[in-house]
């Protein structure tokens, strides 16, 4: 499949396994991948976990696939809105799995302490404050922690981290070797958004996601569109990224209901041919 | 109804028309306002057309009501997603509007170019660009504009201003009689709103809409919250904007399909309790 793609421009492309969640395993998902050209993937832990990382790291091996980034340590709050006692535990986990896999990076997901405590002040300050943990954890073990700005519309219950401004703070005040993802659908409304990206700047900007706002919009979390099906001017926002410095690869990233009930290669065949046209 | 609410209290409170707009007519609403004690309404021009400015005006006045703001003029976007050829000739009328019925001040809606016509950018340029124009006509008329950001969430098909940072900085653009509306709803999870709302000033913020954001959010419009059913802290944001020098009302204003279906007098009941107790 995609056999009439120049092989130059894939090598540009990452999929993240979000994307085919539903449908493919961790195995098939890396196959699949792999057959339509892909040379990149961003992973779940849970997807990672069916097989372990030593196979996962095997099966990427035999495959000549990348693991841009890992997916995830955090939430850091538990059901209460509280601070989670295990949550240092399983970031350790965590970055020994980012580490052992070779990921360029792995993501620091803060949650948000609401609805049950609510704060969200405190929910950011708290997240602030044990990132400057983990951060050091990483750093020793070599693992580079990345940020990503989530949509406003869930930092109710999703993530107290909304905006790149925030995470150009957030990065300004733990650490050089702290990066930020760029997924458009979380950040393409922002009036700031090309100043933003501009400030963090190719050291800091480790990944780039693509997928569509579509209008309407039927859920605040499982109704991205596929690229070109939306409103979201992808190839501006791109250029915002390169002319910042950004060299790594476009990432295709789609929450939907509608797509994960699709066939996964008609979905990752559409994706690419979409991206290569459009993004 | 209410009668045990202390008076000096409800003064404070506004209603907005869009609370009860499906269930009551101009006339039912604002006579149901007054039977509850309110001494301040939001307009908005559909519902006042309903019976005209002038019998409008006389049930206002032997109702005792204030109108606190007028909804809306725009938005300035055709269905194309261009500019609307009969935008300025509708202002116009706005402002007349807003002037007669003695409004403290007139929303600019300026809506988006999107879906239609996606550049987000050019949208905003184009919306400042005929606000100056609008701008100048209010003021010789005496009327107060006002801006008010829009959730990021509906910037794809409602309006291209979503942060209290776009619009301090279109009102620094535009000119000191430019005012800004801030509706819990929209900003509350923005991590500037306190030092924007502060930037903002007591010349600057004409009107604080409460309501709530709802865990989960079914809808991206229709789905606010009644006040103390979400997760906004809504003390903290009040005593932002009277330690930023606000002294108008309070505005009570949902959008809610649940909301819309219930007995009016009960929602604007529950409303006024809720918002003595909890903002």
């Amino acid at each position: 499949m995609s056999e009439e793609l120049d092989p130059l421009v894939l090598q540009k492309l990452a999929i993240n396994q979000a994307t085919t969640r539903t449908r493919w395993s961790n195995e098939q998902s890396l196959e699949g991948y792999a057959r339509h050209g892909i040379q990149h993937v961003t992973l779940w832990r849970d997807k990672v976990s069916e097989i372990g990382v030593r196979k996962t790291k095997e099966l990427l091996s035999r495959l000549g696939l990348k693991v841009s980034g890992l997916n995830r340590i955090g939430p850091v709050f538990d059901n209460d809105g509280r601070l989670d006692a295990k949550f240092i535990e399983d970031a350790k986990l965590g970055i020994e799995e980012a580490h052992d896999l070779d990921a360029d990076n792995l993501m620091y997901f803060p949650g948000t302490s609401l609805p049950n405590y609510c704060d969200l002040g405190d929910a950011r300050k708290q997240s602030v404050d044990i990132l400057h943990q983990v951060y050091e954890v990483a750093k020793q073990a070599n693992v580079k922690l990345v940020l990503e700005p989530l949509h406003p519309m869930i930092a109710g219950d999703r993530s107290c981290f909304n905006t790149m401004k925030q995470c150009n703070d957030i990065c300004d005040l733990v650490g050089p070797e702290l990066g930020v993802v760029v997924d458009v659908y979380h950040v393409w409304w922002d009036p700031e958004l090309q100043s933003e990206i501009s400030r963090a700047g190719s050291d800091r900007l480790m990944g780039f996601h693509i997928n569509d706002w579509l209008v309407p919009t039927k859920d605040l979390l499982r109704d991205r569109g596929m690229i070109g099906d939306g409103v979201i001017e992808l190839k501006k926002i791109r250029g915002w990224m390169e002319n910042s410095g950004y060299r790594g690869p476009v990432e295709i990233e789609i929450f939907s209901d509608y797509w994960w009930d699709q066939d996964p290669d008609t979905v990752i065949q559409t994706a690419i041919e979409r991206t290569l046209k459009l993004a």
